[in-house]
């Protein structure tokens, strides 16, 4: 069961880790720059950020972005806005419930957060006052009613349409936001899928004001595998697992050359088994990403991810 | 800002900490019973089968089940099978992965393990080899070979039924076996509900050779709803939190007291904001779980949760 | 750079994931013997039950036992208390904060716990109410008061006395207890080493009654080496990581055969690069550890784990 | 018990989260501003940032600082040189590791890294190739002699002299270096407290070539009491946990208003009980930290975040 590294190009390929410096005039990319040649997460986010680069600069790169997470809560709808705006992805794969809180800030409902420990919160109290909690930000009752009121009034055109199809007419629905993940991607004609709509606010909503609504999710599982069947080159970023993670990868087994540049930004971990933490070498055992593929797993906060690698893609695009 | 706890009745609650010993005669009730005094993850394991032993007492409450991860794969398909052949489990909720892998196991096809340290492993050679790994378990080629074989000869009476009418109808195409989920779904009429169905390799295959196939989502959506509204009583076990998780918790909101009893075991965290780490309490402020709810969160391996929880409350039943 | 692995040997190791059932007969035997053959942590538990008790039954292996975290405080004290008179550690290694509650303990005065929720408490308040908190557990001030007063009335036989001498004295000093851990180290001549015993109430409290007192540190350590030195065979089971993870693994450099069984109870994880969370196959870079040992890394809180080890070693010893 | 929040003034203090945009112009600062009004741990981190820019405004406050895990083989020892020479710390508690890395370092035996997948590598082969692999780090066995040579050839003023004046000593007996923490420390007379020093391969040297060393722990731990009773107000910086942050906080008890600013990064967790992972505030159930503190705890590893802080940091002082 001998392994043949480190061998004498593993001594070779050794340099000094990088005690660097941060001066008056470090700016995002010379920080990336120097935690290239860190270690820890550091170097991994560094890697990342690299990855992310090239794969935006490999114009047969199909760019496949999964996000799982709280993350318009959160504040990072204008954020993820930006990567679509920017071309940093080409298709979309979210949570019924990022969608739901898209919609919500689109139609001026905000997600609302302040100077609070939330150990000195009562969580029955905020119920009596109708504030939903996740974690440290809030929503009240109210922004499900804006978005009750929207959904009532829609006129969708097809009940059977997929639910990518129904996605990018909910777009053009939406009022006009700089921040509006749905609408970007409309515009833009980003594909959005969400194979688990109906585990969200939103797709209830639907559901009890359009009581013969069946939108079609066979329809999006197969174009997300024709997607990858047809891509020359294909690139993941996987922001915390779940459904997007699995639903991106399975569709990857049928792109020729599997992905060629894969990152990973998780909190969770692979020792309990679970596809959310687990390795992107393990995913080399499935086919789903290429033996030669460029990779890095951060283990991040994604709130904290996310602005650092748009900061760092934005500079290199536009300054360096 | 003030919390008026602790308070003097906080110190009359106060007691001992358990420094207990294990004996020749200790069976699994006996420790939960010393556990329930100590601290830690130790202390919430024990409530967490109290909870549950409560659970199954109270005749009216309806027990929703909601399970993610790798748990087949990892040898814990005879336990979630007995947990819904001992009646502890009303209502089902799992992933795509969870049906895949108890297709493949029913039909005879097996996941493998061995003596190896998975850092020995080439994952591109597990590629070549045909073997895929879901951490240090894997899965040959060749069980998805079988599940396709089996799904392509599949007479599905009807394109457009629910979800969890086909896995209703799913369970008796299997053949008998007394470790099968959807076997003993099927024949205990325990509805099984999987809002991420097409994020799976049995979707995939059934979407290959069923080209019309479009499953409707959207009833099991209001279905759920209505299992919720119609429970005078409700109780819920998350085992690993994500799509199954909040599918429950968003109908629970539905169910006039909301849930009486939760179980959460997962090895995520709160911090990030994500639904799987979130605490029981935070749900209080959605009205998802009662104020005066019993519940506990384990931050466990559910592999390790599992066979324990079953064990206690199946001696619980039989002995004691 | 490709690894061998796997190899023809490779499929011919794996056996079936065992999809074990729950009997009415099952014991921790039966139980810990299922748990060999499935995935993930269940399976790693079952081999560090399994590495334990070959450790044991090796009568030439020293056993090397280091332990950080809040046993005594969540109910363990017993538990360690009877690993050592069970003859299961021949060398103890901990941190001040487990010598200062077990002295508490021993004593007579006890941590506290009950049914509340530690978010309705109001950590100012237990200031108030001299109640200190370690998670769900609570501390009443008065536990110093008496460790005070014990420690103010010793006679210190020699103030330049190796710390490992210092506890042996102690244990001495103790009254008799059936679980406490210093007084049967005493009794069984365990040695305990604790380098960072100044770190530690019990520490401060003797370094304010005998502001003369020097403890020496460094005899210690070298004698640490020494036993590893002369330790034909070594074992080690860390429990937490900390300061006596890496000071067992420091000494086991200088074992000739380096350890030849490992195990890990943490929770904590590789990537941040830390030594807590460092896997053993890393420690065999450094000669810690023999590249034939068995290992095994549980991901597990220690309140679960030492309890399970504890009941399937004493199983195997007296009745299978 | 019931808590008194939410109240009215609750949603009085609340606001919109932030959908920020990152722009052309963005900087450090403006990040962190931005991020102070998001949720999870970006806030966290923004609040952590804003915290200590207070601290060090307060010219009273003494600042503790301390640290565990393997900060410079990771690339920090430069950032960490820096946060104390300008001005950012007043009081530094580390382990062992550190040192004795910071020595390594300092003499111009340097940690590497490289482009490798640490998965690819064969810890058996290292051991042989004489590489100590931590993480993704790598330490070559002759950094460890190049460590000897200089620790066999130091004049030791007095063998019973405290660790905390040996490490001053030992600064001085260093070369120049713009990178060395016990460098700046000795030139800025800052102490360093190392209450498990000799849990490390630079004592381990030490005790070998000076049989009769035994450094004082005792003065040392009496001496931060002294530090912590003279603050008229404090605050600290705790960057991993471990025994630097055991051994500021038991001398913070005796600090007459506690710690009035309290920073903690940390990837561990509070469920399993332990301190590194346990909450500011059950610190405040021991009177460690004062109940008006301003505090925050970011789960992030710490070689993102002590770049990002510094950063942060030196902006505000220099340009804002």
């Amino acid at each position: 069961m001998m392994k043949n590294m480190p061998d004498k190009d593993f001594k070779e390929k050794l340099k000094r880790v990088n005690q660097f410096k941060i001066k008056n005039n470090t700016d995002i990319v010379d920080l990336i720059k120097h935690l290239k040649d860190t270690g820890f997460n550091a170097k991994r986010l560094a890697l990342a950020c690299d990855i992310y680069k090239e794969m935006i600069e490999d114009k047969e790169c199909v760019k496949f972005f999964g996000q799982a997470g709280a993350m318009v809560p959160a504040g990072m709808q204008g954020i993820i806005h930006d990567f679509i705006e920017e071309d940093f992805i080409d298709v979309f794969v979210t949570t019924g419930a990022t969608l739901t809180h898209d919609v919500a800030e689109t139609l001026g409902f905000h997600h609302l957060q302040g100077e609070v420990d939330i150990r000195d919160l009562n969580d029955v109290k905020l119920h009596e006052e109708e504030m939903n909690r996740i974690y440290d930000v809030f929503l009240p009752n109210k922004v499900y009613e804006g978005i009750e009121d929207f959904v009532s009034k829609l006129t969708i055109p097809d009940y059977n349409m997929s639910v990518s199809s129904f996605l990018n007419f909910l777009g053009k629905e939406l009022p006009e936001n700089s921040n509006s993940i749905l609408k970007i991607c409309s515009e833009k004609n980003i594909p959005i899928f969400c194979p688990a709509f109906t585990d969200s606010g939103l797709a209830l909503q639907l559901g009890f004001h359009h009581q013969k609504l069946n939108l079609n999710h066979f329809k999006d599982m197969l174009e997300m595998v024709n997607l990858a069947w047809d891509a020359k080159s294909s690139g993941v970023c996987i922001i915390g697992g779940g459904v997007p993670k699995n639903f991106i990868f399975q569709s990857l087994q049928f792109c020729p050359n599997s992905a060629s540049y894969a990152i990973q930004i998780t909190m969770d971990r692979p020792e309990s088994g679970g596809l959310s933490g687990a390795t992107l070498r393990e995913a080399m055992s499935w086919g789903k990403i290429n033996e030669k593929a460029k990779y890095s797993t951060v283990i991040l906060d994604a709130t904290i991810a996310l602005p650092i690698i748009l900061w760092y893609l934005k500079k290199s695009k536009y300054e360096h």
